[in-house]
């Protein structure tokens, strides 16, 4: 029963992500959509580029989309940084849709630039059913939460063009099957890279970067 | 528009929650619905117990429902410590709702039963806001994914009748700020106890299973 009314949600939501499709194809702007639970280090990974991609002039400029339930603690994090970031506060919904994303983009300055992190609400369940109109999503799973999460949670990393592994430092302190994690994330997206990401040490950060920078490329060129 | 679709489908689950709760205030059975991110450690809690109380006659029997959108890993793995659980795969919902875990009474032996726990799918929103006909929901949140959730994710921390605080193994790896969590649920809920536990060593896991012990003891002296 819920499912038939979220699809008429959905069918409306369409509209809004279409149009925001056209206009970051206008504007040549990619457009990322990062999911994962609570706490997963979604916002650490956009705080870790900071270093990176703002300091360097041949790197991309970005501005963040922020998804919470409630408080603004994330975009103040970013803001720390010097990343230009929009909180938005869902005020209990689960999950991001795209004609929010759309008013976000009245605090975005669309023409000075090259990528939109959107981050969305914490939960590897709901974000994945809604199209913001972004080029695709992004999975990010810490360690901890456990190698059996992709089968668990198919939805996300069937859908996912890459996975970001976090917390990798703590490898040491937690049973993670990385063999099966390998396995079971081939079985659903064999085409999916990941990227094992160290945020402690910044291990990993730069290889994440690069491919941002090559999706970005290869979408210019398709559009040239 | 989509809270006002929720609310009638929730109030046609209402019903279910009812009479559910009529059964088990009927059987003399303490319900409780454990709700927590992916990989907070749900699982890994109810598999802890299996030492403590299936071993000591003294104590309750338990059952648990376990929910997850696809496999059938965590009943396995409580199996394996002779925990009897019921598996309910909800393809692809992001929390359970009561007519289901009433279909799973079918597969319980209610008349042996002192307690039911309900893992939740693994989810820090939507299960929070469907009553299944529970006696109280538990918070399940692992030090790894941060201080910063109750705020973030307040309805949930608001509603629980104790906390679970998971990982603490984990502490010296990362960072959690203590004081900033203890502050941030005392303004949301000071009247809930905080079981702070290291599965790894077992550490607190005897204090949760006295708070449940105690749970079930109120109850039935209440029905008297």
């Amino acid at each position: 029963m819920i499912v038939t009314i979220q699809q008429s949600v959905m069918a409306e939501d369409e509209k809004y992500a279409a149009r925001i499709r056209s206009v970051i194809r206008e504007k040549k702007i990619l457009m990322v959509n990062i999911i994962g639970s609570p706490g997963s280090g979604k916002t650490t990974l956009l705080e870790s580029m900071a270093d990176l991609v703002i300091a360097r002039s041949d790197r991309f400029s970005f501005s963040v989309i922020e998804g919470d339930l409630e408080t603004t603690r994330d975009a103040s994090r970013l803001a720390a940084k010097n990343i230009k970031a929009v909180q938005i506060n869902t005020k209990g919904a689960c999950h991001l849709e795209a004609h929010v994303v759309e008013r976000a983009f009245a605090s975005l300055d669309l023409d000075s630039l090259d990528v939109i992190f959107i981050e969305n609400v914490g939960n590897l369940v709901c974000p994945t059913e809604f199209d913001l109109g972004e080029d695709f999503k992004v999975a990010v799973l810490s360690v901890p939460e456990g190698a059996d999460k992709p089968l668990k949670y198919p939805m996300l990393f069937f859908q996912a063009k890459a996975i970001v592994l976090t917390k990798t430092d703590l490898l040491p302190y937690v049973n993670f099957d990385s063999e099966m994690f390998k396995q079971d994330l081939h079985s659903l997206n064999p085409e999916a890279p990941v990227f094992a990401l160290s945020l402690t040490s910044g291990e990993g950060v730069e290889e994440w970067v690069n491919f941002v920078a090559e999706q970005l490329k290869r979408k210019r060129e398709n559009a040239e």
